[in-house]
């Protein structure tokens, strides 16, 4: 991502220099007016950008009128921010004209208390709109789908169905497709906007309509239906219910962002942190979050110094073991990392499984062994050097080979253990094994040179 | 990512299990059936999830008019295996009627040489929409649009519009909006289909066209591509070249093939690996790959192993040092990864800059310090009841605190000094902060423990 937006990095900070100056200044009349000017995409991304203090002084100049389509565009934390300080009839009031699942993603972050006051407070067709939405789970198609679809008749004409278009003011975005249903509601089949201006007005919809395509099921992870839009490159997708109703659609600009948080997942989680964190959070709020993943590590590291303890009179005895000893750890849990990070994306890929297995396990192996190999030679070669001694040149290239390939093996195996327990891969997986790779490359290496030097 | 479709694994797995065991028992007839009843998105899902003889097997059972859809669905290094096999009449053949960008993308796969073979062997049409294509790098705006654009002149009515798109059979896929050009062909505006649909025929293109969005750059990058879509919800855009002609457009599902491998940028650069990594590619392509960064790795370690050879009196005299040094480097180590990744992603996002960096660092710092003081307090309280000894318990503590100062604050000042020396800090940023942990870890606590026992 380096070369990612150079031109939006400059921009952004720009603009934060200037605001920041004219806040400092006094000057929020500017500061107000500069704000303003800017789009609601851009001004969420200048408070994302911002730190708590700033963001507040920031989203108190931001116009009346612009703070739901603002709100709805920040992650969930900052959001929840904001929303903590407004009465229902406030957010009430700015989720009004918002697509439903963008006021569902938003009330989600209030008490149910709040939400029930929120919906009270709302019109009748907004609140059965957003009611609906609610009723699904959040990471589900139900809870991310609008309910603003046009549906047409398969008995109609395609010239009817153009005098009942341009009886609208605009169309939902993101509409490539009417959606057929029958009387009751059911899915029948989507009429292509390019069907419907390039095949004879005379024609009925039956006749022209596409079914290849399945509806969504509303309870459909989230994660799917990324997939299901990635694999059929979809612009939209009728969503239905379990009696086949059309209640909604997806559009891909939700799913872009379904996929955006899909793949910071494995990054954020491997190194302890939530997707949702927030860069610029209070030290208050970051604090205990990171404690606890320390805590966890410190398990793992008093893990292998109970077993460097054991062999504590050999390093008394030969002291050159103490100063050597990292590096067979460290290289090990390298080479470990290496493969742990390929074999989750492969499984967040869905790549991984049962019947590719065995082939991966053996070449990771495979790979790990020539890589220790080659690297013991090399620090065989370096430690016989240093230290003048060729039996520990032996002890450590012999550890190496072992530990490599203990973290091969192991890095591929953990993740496909974890998921089977249930447990998030990208989450545990780490942690796991560098306790394995580093209680191995000590034993391995201390134990043999206990052996040697005994 | 753990959560991400299980269903889609099952099924993957599934059809897996059930073509390798047909292509063992040798009934090739039906592993042909069943390949080929898939989509040509579900082949190359299954070739990707496939170890290479298998996948050399399966590809070879493939309908030579499917090759084509499959390769364009392949990564990177899958689809240059395959093409090696082929000549460039093939090549031609196979990708044909293909979008401009997609056949580009495959034939940078190839040798210049064939490259130009291929292209003598396409029809005249075809050869001039993919020249346009691939003079433009493959990471920029021009790289990754399709040249099948409808373009339309603003004096003509909706009506006649209307009757002009009658005459095409079907509209290029994700078409939401008409190009307006003048008789130049450079870009005035755009005519989405839905103002299309809903405006009275008898009004003219000028009138209802939007001219807000700019068209893009040809030679802007494509992670600013990403980025427009991303703030704008786009589903298509138009590019122009450097006179404002329009050349082509760019659609929705090129772009989201940008976010992931964007996304899985930091993911992968942090293991040292290639977002573009095959997860079953053979050994003897991985082993080098993966050879280099535990070299890069090795001098980390011996670094950290010179700094321990400095200390080795002050081990022989106090052989409990290094039972719990690895400790200390190992908890800095974590705290900086946690800072670091925040960083990277909040760099990925455009967030972090010149006018927060200031606060990113004091509130990383702090972070660090308080829970620099948490786990010394209680690694200094096990210290003291295991070894039975006050001062290691205050070396320990004291070392530990240093430590994870050290790495919070680095672990967010070494990203955005590698940006400013334009090393990407995804890739070098881990390998650099696990040196700076190291050593410091090491010299704080072996340091301290000298001032004490010497």
């Amino acid at each position: 991502m380096q070369a990612n937006s150079d031109e939006l990095h400059i921009q952004t900070q720009a603009q934060l220099g200037e605001l920041y100056e004219a806040l400092d200044s006094g000057t929020f009349k500017q500061v107000k007016r500069m704000l303003n000017g800017l789009s609601p995409v851009e001004i969420a991304h200048l408070l994302e950008s911002s730190p708590p203090p700033s963001r507040r002084a920031l989203w108190r100049l931001v116009d009346k009128e612009k703070e739901g389509d603002i709100l709805q565009e920040l992650p969930d934390d900052i959001q929840a921010q904001f929303l903590r300080r407004m009465d229902a009839q406030e957010v009430a009031h700015i989720t009004e004209g918002m697509d439903a699942d963008d006021v569902a993603d938003i009330l989600q972050q209030l008490p149910d208390r709040v939400i029930k006051e929120v919906l009270k407070a709302m019109g009748e067709q907004d609140r059965q709109r957003i009611e609906t939405v609610l009723s699904y789970d959040e990471d589900t198609a139900g809870g991310m789908m609008d309910t603003d679809t046009i549906t047409v008749r398969p008995r109609f004409t395609l010239d009817v169905v153009l005098r009942y278009l341009r009886r609208h003011d605009e169309l939902p975005a993101s509409t490539d497709n009417l959606i057929v249903v029958n009387r009751k509601d059911e899915f029948l089949g989507l009429l292509p906007l390019s069907k419907l201006l390039t095949t004879d007005p005379s024609i009925t919809v039956r006749e022209v309509m596409s079914t290849d395509a399945e509806p969504i099921d509303a309870q459909l992870p989230d994660t799917e239906v990324a997939n299901l839009f990635e694999r059929n490159d979809w612009v939209s997708a009728p969503v239905v219910d379990e009696d086949g109703k059309v209640v909604g659609r997806i559009t891909i600009d939700d799913v872009v962002d379904v996929i955006r948080e899909d793949a910071d997942h494995s990054l954020m989680s491997m190194a302890g942190l939530d997707e949702e964190e927030d860069t610029f959070a209070p030290v208050m709020r970051t604090t205990p979050r990171r404690a606890i993943w320390l805590g966890v590590n410190l398990i793992t590291a008093i893990t292998a110094s109970a077993v460097i303890s054991i062999f504590q009179d050999t390093i008394d005895k030969v002291v050159a073991l103490a100063v050597l000893m990292p590096i067979v750890a460290s290289m090990g849990g390298v080479a470990g990392s290496q493969t742990l990070t390929v074999v989750i994306r492969g499984m967040a890929l869905s790549q991984v499984g049962r019947h590719n297995l065995g082939y991966l396990l053996s070449k990771e192996a495979t790979v790990g062994l020539i890589n220790g190999f080659i690297w013991a030679l090399v620090m065989g070669g370096i430690a016989a050097y240093w230290f003048q001694d060729i039996n520990l040149a032996i002890i450590i290239a012999a550890a190496m080979v072992i530990n490599l390939l203990t973290a091969a093996t192991m890095g591929a195996l953990l993740p496909v253990l974890l998921r089977a327990m249930k447990i998030d891969p990208a989450l545990a997986g780490s942690v796991a094994l560098t306790t394995v790779t580093d209680v191995v490359g000590f034993f391995a290496f201390l134990g043999l040179a206990t052996y040697f030097y005994a």
